[in-house]
């Protein structure tokens, strides 16, 4: 039994899995698929769970749909899913992200994972005001 | 020797640190200093480096002020800094951002750890329109 | 000086470093020795103690082996260290774990990253009942 | 406007919210809500989604319920999610984990944080026969 | 039962856990033991293995003492370890680590935390003359 | 517009990237830029601040120099950042860290995250005599 699971292509996909497919593809407005559906495949009912997430959180909502997709990006970069970053990257560069405002997020996430560490170790407490 | 550091009121502050305190309270027109400079005032040299570094890049830049409050907060959120949280929180709703755009940020923070564990561990490929 | 550390094959093995190779195949009753111990034989005591503390964690007590290796899997999935799925993956597999249950382990993994950043962000009191 | 969320109890909770609460409470057999749900419920559709994923992935499957609580527990413990680790552990506990079983499980969550940094330190890799 | 495990007291220790305790205190110079210990002690066999893995690793050997509990200490801190800060900043201190050090090793962990994030985010490949 | 960033040369760097550049090669008396500042040199002002920070937080100091280098590996390798292992491996090593320190610094690094990870986990009180 091997261990690597490969994705699974559209012509060998069951029917419950073309039927998420077709639902990513529809609502991306897009002909194709990308790998980390093709592999989540292989559990048919978490690749259901996990698209019907993405869609509900990162569909219409109170926050504007690059700023969504770069909030994404951002937690990737925090942690180190190359993976994540490519793929929600692509999505916020589609969205209209620019070079400079994506280097600018980059800044943010490395300082923010500095200030973060400082203010553990040092143990803050948190002011008055800001409860 | 206590291990805690006590935050340095401004009042006992040296002139070295008491110019970075006026520089935040000017830069940021308030008239007090939270606690995370305070403590951080017990090494001058890095108060000030962590000072000058947060001026920059949060500062005027490609990215919309709000914005990058609420990416410097999902960080904190993803890395579980709760003075952090509760400091750039703070930040971000001064700016205007609401408890629908807080609740909305926190959902995709979540959803991403979640996401990053899956495609990590399944090890997903990158696809070749991603490069 | 090379940085990489390069797997020590057996035949090149000190009689220190053969002693642990030869006790882990007995105990595991295989006849090879995977990668991160010949890695670790660079620094023969660290082989020796590491070994030691796998051996004794990982030996029978009071979960089921086949649980026991899930739990390491699914750490190492939450902690994204792919050599680590990979070897503890395939005890786990050599100990009977089905596909449909790596996925299930796999979907607890995502979903407790999940819920683990939420409950930090949003900072949740420990229920009185749960005391 | 408080940053810090308070849990909504069930007299002050709207009949969306409330229905959620009733299903935990008759999906757990018990007659209470605990302060996770309390607290998400601030951001309703956030709060019935990581229900809905919870009832899904926690439900009957291919693995032993007292498995998979554990598995939660694992991962929530290598995160440090105090916390979870109370709610889930309580869950365990409930369903039969005894007081070795949780130190055998803790030993191993610690040894798997330890192996995979030194692991991921060494560029360990992979084992053909892992592949 | 309670979840939460409370430090077990040498009067109301067992044998086994007793000759842990005056181990430490012997090994340590010291005439108290501290609660790490005294909580680990609800486990036996993983208080004698994790005593004696710190034992041997913190023992004598390459590294000047002093370095290695500044190790220590920047690792916890870097994981936001509070206890482990406390009790192994405490024996740092012990060995003669100043203050200016201790903000300087703080310094190096806030900044190794954001390089470190920057570059896995941008994926920057190994220079040749690394290898 | 591709996402990965490929190093900058020198023969290609605008003037203000070059200036950095040679203020790296005369501050360490080498005579080449690693991958990591060719790479930041997409975004001049982080090049410029990243540098700043490293320049002055890895200076002349309280702590010897090849201390702070291993401080500087021990978090990159707990982090699992490979390229930051590499680099500050190597700058170690030219400062005089031998294998057995380096050995030694990962065992510590190992450890700390085991232990972290269980004080963490079971919530251990700070003792009064480390406050």
């Amino acid at each position: 039994m091997a261990q690597k699971r490969e994705p699974i292509e559209y012509a060998d996909a069951s029917p419950e899995v073309r039927a998420v497919y077709d639902d990513i593809m529809a609502t991306r407005k897009i002909d194709w698929v990308n790998n980390f559906w093709k592999v989540l495949a292989h559990d048919p009912p978490t690749l259901r769970r996990i698209w019907s997430n993405i869609k509900e959180v990162m569909g219409p909502g109170a926050l504007d749909p690059l700023v969504k997709e770069m909030i994404y990006v951002a937690v990737s970069a925090s942690n180190g899913c190359r993976y994540c970053i490519a793929s929600h990257g692509a999505a916020a560069r589609k969205k209209g992200m620019t070079e400079a405002q994506y280097s600018e997020m980059l800044a943010i996430v490395g300082l923010a994972n500095e200030t973060n560490r400082l203010v553990t170790a040092l143990d803050v407490a948190v002011d008055e005001r800001f409860r």
